[in-house]
């Protein structure tokens, strides 16, 4: 049995075929809705299925529960590559990681997977800002620290 | 653990608080994509849950594998109620039911049920027809009996 | 030259061929991401269409400016009927207008056009709550007047 | 009165103040639906609108219709740098142009501008396929003609 939308530790990851340093992901299976006239995946829905992950793991490394009080972080750039199609109920897990970490910011890398081959990588910048986002703020040492024991993130102030 | 996504039969979903007769729903999560800016789920969101269901109920059905060779089904009307707003990472349960045939199209119902209750309820017309879509034809035998054993739906005629 | 997106009176949407009472409405044209894979407009677009015009709607009738003070209005239903489908560039007029107002919730009326054609029929039951959304509240008289004055509604109470 | 979704020229887009190479674009305004949970319109949404405007430039170019017969392109890549938000209601204009062409692709560039500001900008990797998208295809001399002479794009075979 597929076991969607549950974190995915790095074993797990491991266990379906995603390689290091690969330590965060879920399973999930392609809806009507995802599909465009082409009849795949729309290149827009794997931006979405990124940003539902970011969500999970803001929350699951403790960064940000998305409440008033909560440090906010906006997406400064986006990037995709599109390298194999997915269709109606295909099944696909996606993984996200922090890669490297600056003074208010940090690049995360996305990465679709479905059977065990890899069909979409991304890339993401987050900075860190004041509450209405205009202003780039410090990261703090806490933030840092998760950044780099948790997904293994070079420091690269 | 929550079991996303897999199809629930009728006990499975007894033992989640759903009463009798839905016998055809899954689970699943609610995405921050699926929030408006009044911060909780859209309203048209619920009617993409209903379609999602859709596709899989057809299919488990046996009643389309929406092949070119498969037959043709449009949905004339939609209908929403909306009892309960759904929230960021709510876990929901939606559930879909043929109530009644007539010759030519049948009629769905669909509810959504969070923590037991119900969020909100749904109905659509659906009709069998022509590739194009432009003309009505009768359902056959073999779909009317499934409708009428495996959903438990009126027959109308 | 189609004039989109400006809100078209009733005396442009006559010449437009739509017929009294409605009397609000604007001109848009279908874009590729509001196709599904069977290569029309999806079911669920017209509601987001609906959604869009009752947002100019509220505007053009002083009832809120969606300010924080502003008073809150939740939809407590909506339904669709789908008379004919609509492709990839189509020009359409989506119209709008309140059909009866009760104590507490207003009934609107929504309809799409294309070529002279009625493509798809809607309505919405519009609820004026508290803040949260969770206690219905009395529509004031100038509320009501408006509804009864600019969009011909009865007045049900 | 704003001129919406009419295929603005190189002339029309100065008047707007949008410099030199743009010569492709169309106004729009922001629609509730492309708004998330944090009242600005969603990091996703731009990409739809580069893909709306990218239908319409094909066509514009002369480069495919769209029908069955025509050339098939796939969406290599996309990259969106965001620099200041958007919200309900306002106005801008989206534009695009290619700027190099290679032998089996070209790359495209994108921007959204309001109020004369630079708000968001992109980038799209096309490449021409056989029907299926798996294979690469060249150029035809006609498309790549289009592209340099009608956009200005650099030839980088």
């Amino acid at each position: 049995m597929t076991d969607y939308l549950t974190p995915l530790s790095g074993e797990r990851l491991r266990a379906a075929g995603i390689p290091e340093p690969w330590s965060f992901g879920h399973a999930d299976r392609v809806r009507f809705y995802e599909l465009d006239a082409l009849n795949h995946v729309n290149n827009t829905t794997y931006l979405r299925w990124f940003e539902t992950l970011r969500v999970l793991w803001f929350v699951d490394r403790g960064i940000t529960q998305y409440r008033p009080e909560d440090p906010t972080f906006v997406v400064r750039s986006l990037s995709c590559d599109y390298h194999a199609p997915l269709f109606l109920n295909d099944d696909y897990i996606v993984t996200a990681r922090c890669e490297s970490v600056g003074r208010t910011s940090f690049r995360k890398a996305y990465a679709v997977w479905s059977g065990g081959r890899l069909c979409t990588s991304g890339s993401a910048v987050i900075v860190r800002t004041d509450p209405a986002g205009a202003r780039s703020l410090p990261l703090t040492d806490a933030e840092r620290a998760v950044l780099v024991t948790r997904d293994g993130a070079r420091d690269e102030r």
